[in-house]
């Protein structure tokens, strides 16, 4: 019985670092956005963005742009859904896990700035507050290197 | 009374052009993303962003990235919203308006994500739907070259 | 091929006139409401809500609570979504018919308030922006007697 | 300043309690839900709902209406925004502050629905995520007797 939730725990992690070298890694615009993992569990998620010129909205002030923090709280948001699902459906063959995450997707995103993005370097965390076999709904926050609060997220995600 | 008109017009169009010049030219992530202006009044603008590699979420299907979608509807929404203030807000002096325009930002977003954003070609298209001189509301649209309607936005602006 | 479509017409009639009994008549709130079904099919829903003392928010000027304005538009999201459902699964069993409807329930809901709720008699519209197996999401309007438009809404629904 | 410090809380409460009377005892669809006031300051609001046949959405399996859910937490958002602006405003005049409230209302609502509404008896809870001269954000939550998580609320609010 331990041998085996081990086991599922293992194939678990490796099928999460999959999930994360996917979105860190192989998808171009995060590339671009410079994202880098702190940490990632199916409880919690942590991103770092380093602050760089070509992400500004308001270059006179230096303020991030709007759109870098919604595509960023989105990313964390579909990584802790990820993370979830992947928990919840551990015990299905690798075709069917394969194929829920693929069918993976936002369904909707609501961000509430609540205050500009002045900063060095930004962290997005997420956690899931609603998780089902088809919809599941993660909150997801940004604040700067002195913890200053930027801007809460709420995604809708479509869960295979 | 005509005259004045147009010379409000004028006021109005010349204002308009500076905000479309720091959206689309000033805005280092708007440059980025590779935005250009297609059609800018206070009834309507319209905004083509052209697909390109960097701007992929998914690049084993070519599907455009979540948070690009987000990135140009709210620049839709914003620019909207400002073209809308510009002409409610004609006969203050330039040191008035200069102060509400770089007052004005998005409180806050929803993107409704309906099909995936597959394209050569995107344009996103604005309306404001509620105005005040406080606060206003847009709808956002984007579809790409074939018409397909790819994303709702909704976006909530303080103005000024 | 056309009888076949005519069966499944009636069929299709048949259940959602049975939805429509559930939502109006049968659910207490929407009594106390006061709801009338004005039209329905899958194209559109039109739900008629006169005013009355006890939906007030604000009694001095006479103005409909913004709560009243969100149950509404969530029962207009709710029955154009459950008639699309009814469309799309028509060849399904009663039994597994039965079991989607009874499945279904709004994820998540955004209302705009664009006006004052002021007005006689008010008029609550929605159409279907997706379709899908698991999710579907509707926009929803609300105007009053003379046409104003007092709000809009945005429904995620699952649907079975 | 000490003393003065002493006045303005005396006046804070005062606006307060008016505002708790106007929402509370004169709102007739806040009276018709059944609304009772637990705890009302400017860090937090909690608002208790006993349930009622009238109030159910689904009476087979005795589920809360979900446009109650969404009416208990704006009111619960409004109430929080109101005694916030009160605070920041204590030295205004009493024509001043009594048209701010006046002007105050619901800008935008979202409701995320995690789980179904079981329950006796609901309590809402808000507290404020962004304060500002114009416009204000809260975010809400709705729970049941036995501390069952069944709502998420955000809602942006005019603030006089």
């Amino acid at each position: 019985m331990t041998e085996l939730s081990d086991q599922h725990q293992k194939r678990s992690d490796k099928w999460r670092d999959a999930v994360a070298q996917t979105f860190i890694h192989n998808m171009p615009f995060n590339q671009l956005l410079g994202l880098e993992l702190v940490h990632y569990d199916a409880q919690r998620v942590e991103i770092k963005l380093p602050m760089q010129k070509k992400l500004l909205g308001n270059p006179i002030q230096s303020i991030l742009h709007g759109g870098v923090t919604a595509s960023i709280l989105d990313v964390a948001g579909g990584m802790i859904v990820a993370a979830c699902a992947i928990e919840k459906n551990v015990e299905l063959s690798r075709e069917e896990l394969s194929k829920r995450l693929a069918n993976m997707g936002t369904i909707d995103l609501r961000i509430d700035y609540l205050r500009p993005g002045f900063g060095e370097c930004f962290y997005a965390t997420a956690e899931v507050i609603r998780t089902g076999n088809k919809v599941a709904v993660a909150r997801m926050e940004l604040h700067n290197q002195d913890n200053v609060h930027i801007a809460f997220g709420t995604g809708t995600y479509l869960v295979g």
